[in-house]
């Protein structure tokens, strides 16, 4: 099936494989070097204080000369939300859809750039050559509006990169998933097949959008003499879409929460990815001005984020809405995995206030964005690839979609199961991994700080955050080896000071003898001394409490 | 209903209401006053460095001379957990079955008590008498042995106290619960039903644990040729007692890894409530001496958790076991909320091993320990309560509890939903909650220390987790207002100081500038010169970096 290339084509993960979100591929040939999507992960348990995480982009840096641009498959910030930060050092044009670029242009407004940056609008069916690729956007659905697949042509063969998809026969927005152009780009051959992973533990299918609609009739003829509150993600726009479409057939106003809702639908009704019939739509401060059964409000907060509408709403905290026994709360989202606990505590607050509180395990409010096991099969069966590569999931996800292609009847040494910063390799003898491979990993963003923060520093805010921290302070004249002030103790983090006063005593007797001594033995090594007062205090607090908070000793000379 | 009782009948839940674990209840009569399970819970994210939470027991130290004992329906962690911290300040009698109080006693031996702990063992069946109280324990069905309801006869009339339990009809040992004696129980008149909540969101039966039996005998089957390696609760004796029959059954020998699995066994076997054919049970260290599909493996680690068996099995950490493609890897639990990620390492870690893994979301390996709805249901149904309160669960667990009690035509105005803290007051004239609470809430276990970690110790180790601190001492000779050494910059978790030199060196010319101001003006107060210190470097690196390290000044007179 390889092509007229002699040239040797790479498939470089930089991030999106082995984890969840941070999406980005790199794509290379000869000169030419694409990226598709350029996203940002959430930090871990074990990054306390961090606020996003984004792809290592050294290997672009190192090759900016070869950079035709950036592809974008869909607006999530799993695939668009570094671009922020991408943009700084990479001065490339960013090719995606309308509604994409329009939620990138309102990321953009908050950060400062050294360069106007490069977006250029594509249609779904709109091809693009960039260096010695062409890019063919390929219309799919997802719990996005205006997402796409991709179909990208190198000298080699097609590749096919599905971003996030599902197969919705029944979309909001009208248009399916382009199975007839898929299933001709698979006849014609697909050299590699990139498929998306995330649901590919799950038999069956992904239900329809459309089905949260007959839902949400339901729930609006069931509940009509309730105000109904429904938290969603602000990104899924068909899926507010539906919920306008409810409240305006049951003659009920709209009134939206929180900021990040409220600039999506702006920008979403703006660019016409969402209708709203006339006077529908109401200020949120205008809510007194109607009963409670003739409003819908739609907000942010349905992973129970703390500062969120609903979150805001639940603990009294909202300026212009409290919950009570005349509300229903409908969760329309799935919980995050890590996000239970913050979700629990806001539905036990709104059952405490009397809610009544519909969520995805007790009805239909909910319907995942991802292809599940058939769907990822059916994408096979048309594309019918050369090689598969499994994208987007954690190892146990990519196995499976491994597993899925073995079905298929794709031979084992055919499937690729690769990570970030390892090159698959394609050229016309085949595809293997090379054994070299690129910078790839963690970049930690904290407030203004982008890579600043690094494991040395991660390692000492858990050690903080374990046991807290004693500092040793003394004034040391080393000629005259003699202590002139302290040792002062001062502890934060560890126990409560003004009940432990004697503790603190034992403390600085104990840092006291080891500088007393250290002095006596004639040593004016700051370094060792320090190490003495670390080993003894550590060693007492240990026996005596069984903890091991920071102990930080500073000697000056004076 | 109210017998002849003319005192008051108290309710006082210390723990396990609004909360999951750390359960504990306190029944009061006037001068008589008893306490049912005294367990832990484990700590909140917001919690760095804590390892156990156990209950406020103020109420029972100031009322010590009324306490006659503490009851246990059975020996899981958030039952009888907190024994141990208890008994140091309470020395009461503990009664429990013998499962329960063989677990106490491995427990106890890791801590020094002031006194020799007095135990006394009870049977299903047995009645015993604490003041104005009886006691009898009535077997019941749950996720370990020995389990036990409780009904509690009070001079106003009979409590019933579920503790777990699920109606299981075809038990492992052979014990249904006694539903003849609640149904008796119910005929005579039951003053309180106090029902554990646990699943009662949830619809339907859960199944009973000899499903398991079956589920394990096919895979056993199915994957003969594996060795097979299953992770589950160590207290679930029931659960292990079948994979030991399993694999007797197959011609397998088992092997036992993770200490408490060790510990647990152990006495299970020595006490009578687990049966293992001879030759069955070998060392870890023999297991060199089968092949693998002759060999089962029972670890400790389905939650994931960093030292247990599974968790060094997986990451090659376990001196006797290597997971590979010969194994089949069984994780016989649901993932306890919070634990996703942990699991999900594991599970990972184990795919990439070339291990094929059965879990709970893909093949029958675990049920619940817990009644679901109409096992609840028929619960009340057995014991017609006058009063119901539901107990064990966050509050929308009670909450659908209570509704359950509703739908079975409890009267709403019998149903009470307690908390921590407050009293529900029964006597002859009814029942109500009193206005005064008493005492309750977490007290944190930190190493060896009980109560001596609380807020604002818990706010600094957050603070600090977050954005790090800056240490900033300098030495000062407050007559002659001279700064003699320093200020001296020490910088922990804040960013990667060898990179930062330029940041340091800004800090420290801030604070110097801070000090030498300060002392112009003639200010010899530390506190005041620390405040300004503070002000000036938290104001400069908020604007610089967006962050918000601790900042903490020292200064020294010399």
């Amino acid at each position: 099936m390889p092509k007229k290339g002699n040239g040797k084509l790479r498939i470089i993960p930089l991030g999106g494989l082995n984890e969840i979100g941070k999406n980005m591929t790199v794509i290379e040939y000869e000169n030419d070097m694409i990226v598709v999507d350029c996203g940002v992960s959430f930090p871990d348990d074990d990054m306390p204080g961090i606020d996003l995480v984004i792809p290592d982009i050294t290997y672009l840096e190192t090759n900016i000369e070869k950079l035709r641009g950036i592809v974008l498959t869909h607006g999530h910030e799993d695939h668009i939300g570094a671009i922020p930060y991408v943009l700084r050092t990479l001065n490339t044009p960013v090719y995606g859809t309308r509604l994409t670029l329009g939620i990138i242009e309102n990321k953009l407004m908050e950060h400062k750039l050294p360069h106007v940056p490069d977006l250029r609008v594509v249609m779904a069916g709109d091809v693009i050559r960039l260096g010695a690729f062409t890019v063919e956007f390929i219309r799919t659905n997802h719990s996005i509006a205006d997402a796409c697949s991709l179909a990208i042509g190198t000298p080699l063969g097609t590749i096919v990169h599905t971003g996030d998809f599902k197969l919705d026969l029944t979309p909001i927005d009208g248009e399916p998933m382009d199975l007839a152009r898929l299933g001709e780009l698979g006849k014609k051959g697909v050299l590699l097949l990139m498929c998306e992973s995330t649901n590919a533990e799950r038999p069956g299918y992904t239900p329809s959008e459309r089905n949260i609609g007959a839902s949400l009739e339901n729930i609006f003829t069931k509940y009509a003499d309730k105000r109904i509150i429904i938290a969603t993600f602000s990104s899924n726009v068909h899926r507010v879409q539906q919920i306008v479409d409810t409240s305006a057939r049951h003659g009920r106003k709209v009134a939206v929460s929180g900021r990040s809702m409220l600039n999506i639908m702006g920008a979403a009704i703006q660019l016409g990815y969402m209708q709203v019939p006339d006077g529908v739509l109401i200020d949120m401060s205008d809510i007194k001005r109607f009963r409670p059964e003739e409003l819908t409000l739609i907000t942010t907060g349905s992973q129970g984020e703390n500062m969120s509408g609903l979150h805001r709403m639940a603990f009294s905290d909202h300026s212009q809405v409290t919950l009570g026994p005349q509300d229903l709360v409908v969760l329309s989202a799935s919980t995050i995995p890590g996000n239970e606990k913050l979700v629990g505590r806001v539905i036990n607050e709104l059952y405490h206030n009397g809610v009544t509180v519909l969520h995805d395990s007790i009805a239909e409010v909910h319907v995942s964005g991802h292809a599940c096991q058939e769907e990822l099969k059916l994408m096979q069966a048309l594309t019918r690839p050369r090689y598969f590569m499994p994208v987007h999931g954690e190892y146990r996800h990519l196995h499976a979609n491994a597993q899925l292609a073995r079905d298929m009847g794709i031979e084992g040494s055919n499937i690729f199961i690769s990570d970030i910063g390892k090159v698959l390799e394609i050229d016309r003898k085949g595809a293997r991994f090379a054994t070299a491979t690129v910078p790839a990993g963690k970049v930690l963003v904290d407030g203004y700080g982008v890579g600043d923060v690094g494991n040395i520093v991660l390692r000492d805010r858990r050690h903080l955050a374990q046991d807290g921290l004693i500092v040793v302070v003394a004034s040391v004249d080393m000629y005259g080896k003699q202590l002139l002030s302290g040792p002062d103790i001062v502890s934060r983090g560890f126990v409560y000071v003004r009940e432990s006063e004697e503790l603190m005593d034992q403390i600085r007797q104990i840092a006291c003898d080891a500088l007393l001594d250290d002095l006596e033995d004639g040593c004016v090594d700051r370094v060792d001394m320090k190490a003495h007062i670390r080993d003894d205090v550590s060693k007492f607090l240990y026996a005596k409490t069984k903890r091991k908070p920071m102990i930080l000793p500073v000697i000056m000379n004076v």
